[in-house]
C-alpha cells in the first residue's frame, strides 16, 4: 500500500487539513510503541467527533485501506503500531471530561482523557477510579480500555474491564453504537461493553466511555519486608490475603530486580536478599494501623529479616522509590528487554520463579522477575541486546518455553498487556483452536473486510517480534 | 415441528435412556419458568458430560431442531422456554462443586450446582460467593450465569457477571471452548467469558464455570427505617453512599407494598409512612457498629421518622421477615403481576417512583414498588388479574410507558432478569438499531442455523407476552 491509495483529500474534508498528517516526520512519531516494535503510516488523521470516525472508517470500507487506532502509543505489544501501512487515526484530540456525577458515582469521558489526569480529576469530589497501569501519567483512558489495563492495584479493586460500564464506540463498518448503562445493573442483550474491552482496537474505536467510580479510601500504609528467601516471600503474600486482608497494592521484587536497583539508586537496599515485599493497604483509617501490624506480624511469621512501615508521606515516596527505579535501573544491565506479563495463581508464584531461574540458567540468560504478587501477575523481563542475535535467539527460546511452563501451571500468558503482535504467534497456545475460531468469527462477523486494526492478534508474525 | 422430528435414539444412545424424557407429564415439568410462559418441548434431555451435550448439539445442526438449555427454571423472563418446540437439555445432572481453592480464592463447578448450597459450601472455607438472586435456594450457578444474575447484594458485590472468571461452554456448532482464567488479571484474546454471560442460552450452554471467591465478611449489622415521604427515602439512599459507606444491602418497600405485607404478616408495619428502608452493613466487626449508627444518624437526618437496629440474628430474622413475605403478600392483591426489573441511576429513584404512581393513576392499575434502591433497580408490580382482558391491556400500555419514562431517565430496562421472551418485543428500544445488529451479527456467526435458543432476544414475540 502506498500513500497515493490513501483518499487524503477526503480525510481533510472529514477533519479538517491541520488534522491530516502526512509529512514523513509527522508519520514517525505515530509509528511505535512501548514494544519498540514500528511500522509507518500513510497517513494520521486526528479526528474531533465520533462522526467524523465513523465517516473515516467508511471510507477505509470503500477504499479497502486498513485503520489503526491510537492512544498515546504506550502500549507494550505493538497492538497499535500500523503494521504493513495504512491510516493511524489518532484519539488525541478527543480529551474531555464530558461528565462527572459525583451522586451515581460514574464519568462520561473521551477517549483521549490521560489516566492520571482523570484520576486527580475525580479525587477532588472523593471518588476514585482504580486502575493503575505504570503509563498511568502519559497513557489515556481509550487505550486502557482497548487493552484492559492492570497494575498493581488489581489485587483489590479489579482491572480496567471492572470500570467500564458503557460505551460509544464506532464499529469496524462504520456504524455507532451505545452500549452498556450507568448503572450497576444492566442486562439488556450480549455484553457490547466487555467484549470491546480488551478487543485491542479490533472491534472498535471508542468515543465515549462510561467509568464507575468508588469513594476513595480515607488513607494508605505502606510497609517494605526483606526476605532471605524468596519462597518465603511468596508465601506471604497468600498468607496475607488468607488473613482476610486484601493489600491494594502486593509487590514482589527478585534478587536480581533489588541489585539492578540498588546499583542504579545507592540507597542501601539489602543486597543478601532474594526478594522484597511492598505492601500497601488502604481504606478506613481506624483500620490501617492494625492492618499494617498484622501484615509485620504475617511477614516475620513467614521469614522476613526485616520489614518497615512508611511513618509519613516522605517515608512512603522513598520506599516507592526502589519499585518506581526499576526500569531505568534494568536499562543499565542490557539496552533492551523482553517484558511478559505472565499471570498465575498466586499460590504458584514460587514455582514459577523457581521455573525462571532454571530457563536463566539453561538459556545463558539474565532474567529479572519483579510485579504483581498478589494476582500473581510477574513481569518477566529477559534482558538482552537485540543486536546480539544469539542472545536474541536463545531469549525468544527462553520465551516460548515460559509461556509452555505458564499454560501447565493454569495461568495465562497476558494479565495486563495483550496480545498485539508480539504474542500473536502464541494466542492460540492459550485459547485452544476452537476459542481462536470462535473469536475470529466475531471479529470476520463485525468486520468482514478486516479494516480495523488488522495484522494483530490472528496473525501469527514472527518477524516483527524478531525485529 | 413434531415428536417424530427429533432423533430420540440417537439421544438415547448418547445421554443413556434414563435421561431421554418424552411422556407428556415429564415434558410439562420442563415447559415453564417464573415468567408463568409455558411451551411444551418434544423431548427432554439430562446429559452428563460436556462431550454428550456436544454431541446432541452436533445432531440439532445435522436435524436442524431447536436446542434449549435449561437450568431451575426459575427465570423471570421466559428465557428458557421452549418457544415453538423442541429439545430441551437440562443441566441438572451436571451438579459437582468440582474444585474449590480457598488459597488462590476460587471455585469450579458444573453448572447444575445449586446457588445457594454452593455459597454455604465456600463459607465452610471462610469465602464468600456474593451475587444473591431471590431464587437462590432453588437456581442453579449456570442459569444465574446464563442471565447474569443480580440481587440485593450488588450495590456493594456487584453481579455474577464480576464473579466469572473462565467457563467451558459447548458453542451452537457443537465446538467446546475454553475462556479465561484462573487468576484476576488476564487479557488474551477477545472477552468470550463476559459475552456468555448473560448471553440467555443463545450462545452456548455451559459446562464448568470458574467463580471468583472472597474473603467472608466477620459481621453483619441490619437496620430498619421508616421514611412518612417517599422522597426522603430515595435521597437517604444517595446520602449513604456520598457518606462512603457502600451497605451490603439497601432495599426500599414503598407504600403499597408495606400495606400488602402488613395485611399478610399482621407484624405491626407502620401503614402512614410512605417508605421503608432495609439495610444491611457487612465486613470488619470492629466497624460495623459504628457504620450502623452513622446509617441511623443519616435516616433521621434525612426525614426517617423511626429507625431500628437489630440486636441480634433473631431480630435480624424479624426484619427481614417484611422483605420475604413480599411476594405471597402480592399474591392477595390480584392473582397476578407484571413484574419488571427496571433501573435508574440513584438519584433519580425519586422521580422514577413519581411517575410510576402518575402511571397508575392514568391506567386505573395497583403497582407496586420495591427493590434494591442502592443500585436504582426498582422492581416494579403491576398487579393484575390476567383473565381481565381489558387491565391486562392496560398494564402493557402502562409497561410500555414505563420503559420509555426509564429509557428517558438514563437508566436499563433490565437490572437483573434479562430479555428473554418478555422483554424482546422492547429491546431494540434500549440497544438501539445499531447495537441489535451487531449483536445478531455475532449470533449469527457463532450460530449459523439459530439452533440454540432460538426465538429469544431478537425476536419481537408478543402473543407470547399477552399469554
Amino acid at each position: 500500500m502506498n500513500c497515493r491509495s490513501l483518499p487524503i483529500l477526503e480525510f481533510i474534508r472529514t477533519v479538517g487539513k491541520e488534522n491530516v498528517l502526512t509529512t514523513l516526520e509527522e508519520r514517525f512519531c505515530y509509528s511505535y510503541d512501548a514494544s519498540k516494535l514500528n511500522a509507518l503510516p500513510e497517513c494520521v488523521v486526528l479526528p474531533g467527533s465520533a462522526e467524523e470516525i465513523a465517516e473515516l472508517v467508511k471510507l477505509a470500507n470503500r477504499d479497502r485501506f486498513p485503520i489503526f487506532p491510537r492512544g498515546a502509543g504506550t502500549g507494550m505489544v505493538g497492538a497499535s503500531i500500523p503494521a504493513g501501512g495504512g491510516l493511524v487515526i489518532s484519539l488525541r484530540r478527543l480529551n474531555r471530561i464530558l461528565e462527572i456525577d459525583p451522586e451515581n458515582m460514574f464519568a462520561i469521558v473521551e477517549p483521549g482523557v490521560v489516566t492520571g489526569e482523570f484520576q486527580r480529576k475525580v479525587l477532588q469530589y472523593g471518588l476514585f477510579y482504580p486502575p493503575d497501569p505504570a503509563s498511568l501519567q502519559f497513557s489515556t483512558l481509550g487505550g486502557n480500555v482497548a487493552m484492559c489495563a492492570g497494575g498493581p492495584r488489581a489485587v483489590k479493586y479489579g482491572v480496567t474491564r471492572d470500570y467500564v460500564m458503557g460505551l460509544e464506540a464506532v464499529l469496524p463498518t462504520g456504524s455507532i453504537i451505545r452500549t452498556g448503562t450507568r448503572t450497576m445493573k444492566g442486562v439488556v442483550g450480549y455484553d457490547l461493553t466487555r467484549l470491546l474491552v480488551g478487543s485491542e482496537g479490533t472491534l472498535g474505536i471508542f468515543t465515549k466511555l462510561t467509568l464507575r467510580l468508588i469513594p476513595a479510601p480515607e488513607d494508605v500504609r505502606t510497609l517494605m519486608a526483606v526476605f532471605p528467601r524468596i519462597d518465603d516471600a511468596a508465601r506471604t503474600v497468600c498468607e496475607i490475603i488468607k488473613n482476610r486482608i486484601i493489600p491494594s497494592t502486593l509487590e514482589l521484587l527478585d534478587q536480581a530486580t533489588i541489585q539492578a536497583v540498588e546499583n542504579y539508586l545507592h540507597m542501601g537496599l539489602p543486597l543478601n536478599c532474594e526478594a522484597l515485599l511492598l505492601i500497601e493497604v488502604d481504606g478506613r483509617s481506624c483500620l490501617l494501623d492494625e492492618d499494617a501490624l498484622r501484615i509485620e506480624r504475617i511477614c516475620r511469621q513467614n521469614g522476613a529479616s526485616q520489614t518497615e512501615v512508611a511513618r509519613d508521606p516522605t517515608d512512603r515516596e522513598r520506599l516507592w522509590r526502589a519499585r518506581r527505579a526499576i526500569s531505568p535501573a534494568l536499562g543499565q544491565i542490557r539496552p533492551g528487554k523482553i517484558n511478559e506479563d505472565v499471570t498465575v495463581p498466586r499460590t504458584l508464584i514460587p514455582t514459577l520463579i523457581r521455573s525462571i531461574r532454571t530457563l536463566a540458567e539453561k538459556y545463558k540468560l539474565i532474567i529479572v522477575c519483579f510485579g504483581h504478587a498478589g494476582d500473581g501477575n510477574i513481569h518477566t523481563n529477559i534482558m538482552l541486546n537485540r543486536k546480539d542475535k544469539d542472545e536474541l535467539a536463545r531469549a525468544e527460546k527462553a520465551v516460548e518455553e515460559l509461556f509452555r511452563i505458564v499454560l501447565q501451571l493454569g495461568g495465562t500468558l497476558s494479565g495486563e498487556h495483550g496480545i498485539g503482535i508480539t504474542k500473536s504467534p502464541f494466542f492460540q497456545w492459550e485459547v485452544g483452536a476452537e476459542g481462536f475460531q470462535a473469536m475470529w468469527k466475531i471479529k470476520q462477523a463485525l468486520d468482514p473486510l478486516n479494516i480495523m486494526n488488522p495484522g494483530k492478534m490472528f496473525v501469527p508474525n514472527r518477524s516483527f517480534f524478531q525485529s
